[in-house]
């Protein structure tokens, strides 16, 4: 990182003036151990599960959907496909037991130590052990109540404050998710100490997937993009256990669910673009990746000050 | 566009999910003419001039860096020429007669009529009739200095919140900044009734080849990319003479230069990015264009719900 800051200030432009850019080459150079970070190759992991806490009404689509738009990402027919084709990345959709929703946490845990370990492990397994930059998303109908939930029990605060329309919930229906938010909970957070068991009780089998490849990136030191307000919850989650463990993640993008900007902030990220998206399946993170490309480009490729004869500063 | 937002409406997303890329989509699909709006032909136009204001000390970097920056450019140096590459587009770099900088306008007009013509011309010519959107940017030393200027000239308000550091600019000379773009503004600004006085004044020539570039660009019904604060500024120049005149164009990002923020606004546009960038030379229009990418990405290539057999929403 030292060696990456002290390049950046000698390119031909004024210093900071490329600004998150810079940041981000900083980040890559540090995280990849590389003077020159590169992009070559890429991996786009999106995990899909179901959720047992649907049967409360909690959202706007039916629970059907996870499957249809999982064929729909094999189809190649999704936002994050033609996405991942724009920005250069590897796209690979992970199910996990669609056919078995887990468990309505409103009731019990979402999953026992069995589901969660096996949903952990299938996320660190899917990651290579090769790739330049990590791209890390969801889909699952009513995974912004788990995501809300995963907040709440994190952080506290108000239920309202964490919980937003998701596809797209009816407002009037909104304070209904709340108190379904609330009601988990209030159920399960009395138990909960470690960062396993709150995945267990109050997340799902993608959010799991996530936070499982998060631990994998970081043994491998690969960079990650976190798509939005699902996945930053699903690897919030490890900051009860280790409170740097995210500090090889970026945050992609501001998603417009309302619950995104306080998470973030409470995290200390930044995201990288603010285009109030709200879509998930990655679609932010792959989005993000061009600004890295462009980023990674500037750093690599400009000449210096001596090098192109340009005069410094007068200051 | 109509067509554009009914097709939006059936892809394989909740309604409005991708945000700002559908937007753009849309605004693409309705300059273009065309159901199916392309980026295959992009033009990134670099102006350079040189300023005489620059002999009232509000530069952190010498006049002749100017010259060295468009040599740097021609070398492929620069930050635009590796962005350019990254977002596939074909960068141009015109200078301005950068042996003979404008008149220092706190003393007289900045250009004659002849001169601000030749710019003026420049620019229009420089655009090509075919491309698929156009990219405006500029590098000139002293050029905040003008685009301040303009900004108080076409927007009042107090001349300090029009000027920022530019290239870097100590602090301490930021007070003696704003009193020369007062200066400027209070000697020129009565005889001022139409934009091309206003930039024959207080521009200078990259300034006015920019807003010749977006009148040839209507004319060809192309999109544009506007830069930063000072590409902003040159083009909200013709705004006094015809308000809707910005229609086809959309702001990059909100530059770190704090009079960009303000000028966005007044214009009533939204940025596509905030990046903390503030380097100029088309740097932020190239970025967006990666977003441009992604948003025509997905809006031509995504299934609808019929296509993918996905269920619509319940509601």
């Amino acid at each position: 990182m030292d060696y990456a800051r002290t390049r950046q200030d000698s390119l031909t432009k004024p210093q900071g003036s490329l600004g998150k850019l810079e940041e981000l080459s900083i980040f890559m150079a540090g995280w990849q151990g590389k003077e020159h970070p590169r992009l070559n190759q890429i991996s786009c992991l999106v995990f899909a599960g179901n959720h047992g806490v649907t049967a409360q009404g909690i959202s706007a689509y039916p629970p059907a959907v996870t499957k249809q738009m999982v064929q729909n990402f094999e189809n190649g027919g999704a936002a994050i496909n033609q996405l991942c084709i724009a920005a250069g990345a590897k796209l690979r959709v992970i199910s996990l037991d669609l056919d078995h929703p887990t468990a309505d946490f409103t009731k019990a845990p979402a999953m026992s130590e069995e589901e969660l370990c096996r949903a952990l492990q299938t996320g660190a397994d899917a990651v290579p052990d090769d790739c330049d930059c990590l791209l890390l998303g969801e889909m699952g109908i009513g995974n912004t109540t788990a995501a809300a939930a995963l907040s709440l029990a994190l952080f506290g605060g108000d239920s309202g404050q964490w919980t937003g329309r998701g596809t797209g919930l009816a407002k009037d229906k909104l304070a209904h998710k709340a108190e379904v938010v609330e009601t988990a909970v209030r159920r399960h957070s009395p138990e909960i100490s470690d960062s396993f068991e709150l995945l267990r009780c109050l997340g799902g089998r993608e959010l799991a997937a996530i936070a499982g490849a998060v631990i994998a990136a970081r043994q491998y030191r690969t960079p990650v993009l976190l798509d939005g307000f699902i996945s930053t919850a699903a690897a919030a989650a490890l900051t009860i256990s280790a409170p740097d463990i995210l500090d090889h993640c970026q945050v992609s993008h501001l998603s417009v669910e309302p619950g995104h900007r306080h998470l973030i902030e409470t995290l200390g990220k930044s995201p990288i673009l603010q285009l109030d998206m709200r879509l998930g399946e990655a679609s932010g993170a792959a989005v993000a990746l061009m600004i890295l490309r462009a980023s990674l480009a500037t750093y690599n490729g400009m000449a210096s000050f001596e090098e192109a004869h340009v005069s410094r500063s007068l200051q």
